[in-house]
């Protein structure tokens, strides 16, 4: 373990679900599962009135360790930032779960996992699950943890879409909902950025059909690819000129040739090659396929009747002005609908260079909304 | 010849010219090319007093065929909007010519070309090229056509860069400038999408090290991906929605598949396609690094000294407000210095939601707009 890494939580263990043992799980498209595992951790405890659970939803790369130090790596929760005593999801006062989405590779059924009926890896026979989906399984873990209703749901990005299923196909399960740069449907940029990243892993010869997995040779390069698109997309132009410049990479002129010149260069190849060693290249095209299936709008294109049935739910909207992957108008959208249907919303748009990432880095202004936002519900509810 | 198709230019033929054929062309890597061939066509008559010179530079994908049907395969110029009889570059008045840039497959020395001292295809064994190198070519084509000083160089994004390396390195031979849709230096952004799609090209088996020409296997796959990613960076979030929204491609419901769902995605698969079997992928790589290098500013940052020899020149220096890749803050950046070095610029900040395209998409206001600009800058000229 890193001793330079600490986290007030100390260390937390992950924890599964398994369900749809004997009754098969149907998906949206009709095909079914069965079984169907979710990967999730928990911090702090639920009170006697199971009334202080929140739900914190990852986006397409996360997995369920949010936060503390996960005693199987040593490795820091994604969202420690916000999660643990004294923090806005304070874990001395709220149950917080954070749950893995179906599809993914970090320990809930996906397309690496073993199809009971082959004994093989699915690969591609694995069924298209949408953003539905992953909820759905996601309600049957809260029902499985003895919880009737969610004090909040909170995410960003795919977690932010997460959020506003709850709301709009789960509204008597849940309070509050803190959906951050996020859409109520996905965008044809962000479906062709996705495409981008998927034709780079069909085209990696390793990629084999999605039957690479008893081969031991991965379609690394194909993912990475895949994943240095998606970097570019999270960060903005300013943070870029901010992060890298026209800064070159350990020289001082310019070598004229094929090899990195630009630090922006190296630090994309970097996170491709780190990033295809520890996600599956599947998981990566189930997910992104479950993104571009997003939209809670009607044929018409009306947003406000998903939300309906959930004007009881408090709502804290947070969009960024630099994020153009989810561009502050989407958010905005969002809380037109909300209101439209009668909601009582709180919506920001946070003024960031930080791009789609400022989620995650504007850290200080993250956690005093957050932890307000929290807390207002929190008092409401009496816990 | 499709009979669909028309040009007020009728049909036109390509040209080359080769020089350093005894003394080689020495590039800004020290390295050196001998001989070297540029592709060009020019359209209108050159003037007695040969003051009626426009030179239309293009961009990354682009070539010399400009205007008018091509002669060898009826296919339209890229340019026809704006150049021929009666439109802004009016042929009737003006000699028009478009250069093909060094390192490109269209007609001029690029990887794809014989090695004279192999006898084989240069490959990735073609040195590095810089659109500093590539203007130096064109000021060795326009000595040849015994033209001393252009009246205007015009052209948008890459065709943008070599309008402000023509004034700031080659001033007494230029009257007036046209820079559309461009920067003063590349951005860590355009770096990194272009570092994409390069790693994209390397990671095609078919690649080989750029030694692919004699086994008939070209690195297609690699090159589409490369021009997916650059077609998502020409349009805008707007225009997506615009162009394609959520639509499906030929289908009413999803199909849980991953076959193409919508249209955004087909329409980048066709894109990917297309360009992969009219374009060289080692040219695309050569190409794209010669704009990574691209900065006019000195290792302060400044742009100013660059064009300090340069205020006789005219400038009309053109943003789109929806181009996310070439933001219209790199368009006032180049103000900023021009107008600090005491040039005479006319600025326009256009209204568009077209994107970075908006420089070939905005047909009206910009045939307009150059048009008059040119008409100004030859009424002061006498031509």
């Amino acid at each position: 373990m890193d001793p330079t890494i600490s986290s007030s939580l100390g260390l937390v263990s992950g924890q599964t679900f398994t369900f749809a043992e004997d009754e098969p799980f149907v998906l949206e498209s009709g095909a079914t599962l069965n079984p169907v595992t979710l990967a999730y951790e928990t911090y702090g405890r639920l009170n006697e009135a199971r009334s202080n659970a929140i739900l914190v939803l990852h986006a397409l790369s996360g997995g369920a360790h949010a936060a503390g130090l996960s005693e199987e790596n040593g490795k820091l929760g994604w969202w420690d930032d916000c999660i643990g005593p004294g923090k806005p999801f304070d874990t001395d006062r709220f149950f917080v779960i954070c749950s893995n989405v179906l599809g993914s590779c970090y320990g809930s059924t996906g397309p690496a996992s073993i199809d009971p009926t082959t004994g093989q890896p699915y690969g591609l026979r694995f069924p298209v699950v949408t953003i539905g989906d992953m909820v759905r399984a996601q309600v049957a873990l809260i029902d499985h943890l003895g919880i009737d209703r969610l004090l909040c749901a909170v995410g960003g990005s795919m977690g932010g879409m997460q959020v506003l299923e709850w709301t709009a196909r789960h509204p008597q399960r849940i309070r509050s909902a803190i959906p951050l740069a996020t859409t109520g449907r996905s965008s044809p940029m962000l479906i062709a950025f996705s495409e981008v990243g998927r034709q780079a892993i069909y085209a990696d010869p390793n990629w084999q059909g999605g039957d690479y997995y008893a081969n031991g040779h991965r379609p690394d390069a194909g993912l990475a690819i895949a994943r240095m698109v998606g970097h570019i997309t999270y960060l903005s132009e300013q943070s870029m000129h901010q992060k890298f410049g026209r800064r070159l990479q350990n020289k001082e002129r310019f070598g004229y040739e094929f090899q990195t010149e630009f630090e922006v260069e190296s630090y994309l190849r970097h996170q491709g090659l780190t990033f295809s060693r520890r996600f599956d290249a599947n998981s990566y095209l189930y997910i992104t396929k479950a993104m571009d299936y997003f939209d809670l709008s009607t044929p018409t294109g009306a947003l406000a009747a998903a939300f309906a049935d959930s004007t009881h739910v408090k709502y804290l909207v947070v969009s960024f002005t630099s994020d153009w992957l989810y561009p502050s108008y989407h958010g905005k959208e969002i809380v037109s609908a909300l209101t439209a249907a009668g909601a009582d919303v709180t919506y920001l748009d946070i003024q960031s260079s930080w791009g789609h990432d400022a989620f995650l880095l504007e850290v200080d202004t993250m956690t005093r909304l957050l932890g307000s936002f929290v807390d207002r519900v929190a008092c409401e509810e009496g816990v």
